[in-house]
């Protein structure tokens, strides 16, 4: 096990009904911006719960936060907290409300240009105004953790940044507001929470036996849960596992101790950047292709997966991968997520551009060994066509 | 899965040398009380890397500290600290000299008589000095939660209290440190943190397939490494996978959102407090008598954990049952730890005396029912001799 720091300071209030004890996490005086999305919230009485819950309180409001939250965006609420002198962000959607939140939250009160926060990966954040959830779309895990994913339109460029000053100070994670969502945003979560796990474990050993047993708690319930939850959207169960599950999957704990590879995150993004496609759409798309491609270096642990995940024991260890691969393919395909560029209409035409964004983000040496290079990067999107 | 509130603010710092990075975590200006236990902390060498740490700092010292700590030894602590205007407790032990250590926090700042705070359970504590942990023998998971047990030599009592004022700012846990533990030492913390996990996991199923499998992990890891860590007291891997164990154990995550037991504990507690006994030999009686007692109201969890604790598939559900309370006791007596009251020399003859304190201290109803009465501990205890 390698040497960690975990730090998971964020109170989780997790359950049915718990939007009404938001009063007990944000100070009484505080002036409260909520924050939100397209407006699903004013429609499935989200809002309303939050409204009632917070009677009393000076609330201002900024909607319109988008999938894969723009810069663009973002500085008009900054702008907003610092007319309004806000002292509370109240985060009430999904990943994207809740990066774009905490990029607010440190861009307010930065003295640079903001988006120079991003050029440095956040690394020079030293505060940033108090902030918490209300999750409705489980999927990045964003609720209890310190990073974010920032999109620029002008100059179509995705990039992350993590700060312990913007980690949330609470999350309330009531699976009902889960219920209405569209089964796209469904599976989008589900996956990308399986993919979060994966970038944790599927590495190489160093004897971490809790993190893997923890990841493998992760792969397995998503595998369970998922299918079913497109089958039973108001199954509460179903959405309580899948809900805890994806903020598990990236809140630090099975990533500490062991290597990491986001690999397949990187080149993720260039593709949303670049295509508009989902997150976890481009997470689908570029895993398993990653999994074939670094097959020596991940070796041990694949095996690991195929075994334990997939009950795969019989036969050489090259057909086991080969059929642990086929089953995380199939897993997505069944959660109604193609895995090739071509099944969304992409003929891999702009892979040459995808890797010279890549080349402009720093990307040259990703995964856990740092060994992909921009080169292999090329060769896994090509075999991802 | 039932609503939870979680909350783990206390700040890990995990692997070789993390004690060398204490003035990152304790503010430069605090007056420090450094507890400790029997001294062995001088001896290898883990006092000196402390005090190097903390150069600079106002250091001061209170050892003595005993397994199962007695209010008399802390409240000298207290007067200490009231006298010294201690504003940081570091405690370096393990779970003693942290329970210890959390009264002392509480204690020094209560208006009342501390003992009060046991009788309330913690119940009215409204703050306590901050503290901080150099974790030395993984076991309790004290190191990352709100909880404590405390003994009264005068009155023959051991019982616990809680409360979030007393939740460690950090905890630094350098597996290293365990090298010299006693094998004594080693099994009490495995068998400890093992039943800690049993008393979250093993009740009834409230579909938390999360929950399930963290703790499943945790059992599996225990099984695995508990043996190891004696034949091999020097290998790093074992003894962290074993430290980081004992914390998730027992630091609220398995046991958010899911029934709990605690009879076993509750049970434990009288007859350590009654003869002495180390705490994890208590459990180690008291435990597969309960399995066995309870097996109706437990069956579908007991047969889960025959199942994927144990591999045990075949047969009619009683006889796997028998076979995972076997299995479970075996590995306890793997781990030099006997099982029966006859093996530490008792006859059973206190069990109406041990079985009038559990009344004294209300213990009427336990377990995750509420259905254990005392007639029912009588009849554990008895199948425990």
């Amino acid at each position: 096990m390698d040497n960690f720091v975990l730090h998971t300071p964020t109170k989780v209030l997790f359950g049915e009904g718990q939007i009404a004890h938001l009063n007990s996490v944000i100070p009484k005086q505080a002036r409260v911006l909520i924050l939100y999305g397209g407006g699903s919230i004013k429609r499935n009485g989200v809002m309303d719960q939050v409204q009632n819950a917070l009677k009393g309180y000076t609330l201002f409001e900024f909607g319109g936060i988008e999938p894969n939250p723009t810069y663009e965006t973002l500085m008009k609420a900054v702008e907003l907290v610092r007319q309004e002198k806000i002292d509370f962000l109240l985060a009430v959607g999904g990943g994207s409300v809740l990066d774009g939140t905490k990029f607010i939250a440190a861009a307010a009160l930065y003295t640079q240009e903001p988006w120079h926060i991003i050029e440095t990966t956040g690394g020079d954040i030293t505060q940033a105004i108090p902030l918490g959830s209300v999750l409705t779309l489980p999927a990045t895990g964003s609720e209890m953790n310190a990073g974010g994913v920032i999109s620029r339109k002008s100059t179509g460029d995705k990039q992350h940044f993590f700060s312990p000053s913007v980690i949330p100070q609470f999350a309330i994670l009531d699976p009902v507001t889960t219920y209405t969502l569209p089964q796209r945003q469904i599976a989008n979560g589900v996956v990308d929470a399986f993919i979060h796990t994966m970038e944790q474990y599927l590495t190489y050993p160093v004897d971490a036996k809790v993190q893997d047993r923890f990841a493998e708690g992760l792969l397995l319930t998503l595998i369970e849960e998922g299918p079913r939850a497109l089958a039973e959207p108001e199954n509460y169960a179903i959405r309580a596992n899948i809900m805890w599950s994806a903020t598990m999957a990236l809140n630090g704990l099975i990533g500490a101790g062991v290597p990491q590879d986001w690999a397949t995150h990187m080149l993720g993004h260039e593709i949303t950047a670049m295509h508009g496609l989902d997150h976890a759409q481009t997470l689908a798309i570029v895993l398993p292709s990653v999994m074939n491609a670094k097959r020596e270096q991940k070796r041990a642990k694949l095996l690991q997966y195929a075994e334990r995940i997939w009950n795969l024991r019989e036969g050489s260890e090259d057909s086991r991968i080969d059929a642990a691969i086929a089953a995380t393919r199939h897993f997505f395909e069944q959660m109604g997520m193609p895995t090739h560029l071509s099944d969304y209409g992409l003929d891999g035409s702009s892979i040459p551009a995808l890797i010279e964004k890549l080349k402009q983000h720093g990307m040259t040496a990703l995964g856990e060994h740092g060994d992909i290079t921009l080169q292999d990067s090329q060769r896994i999107l090509e075999a991802a066509r």
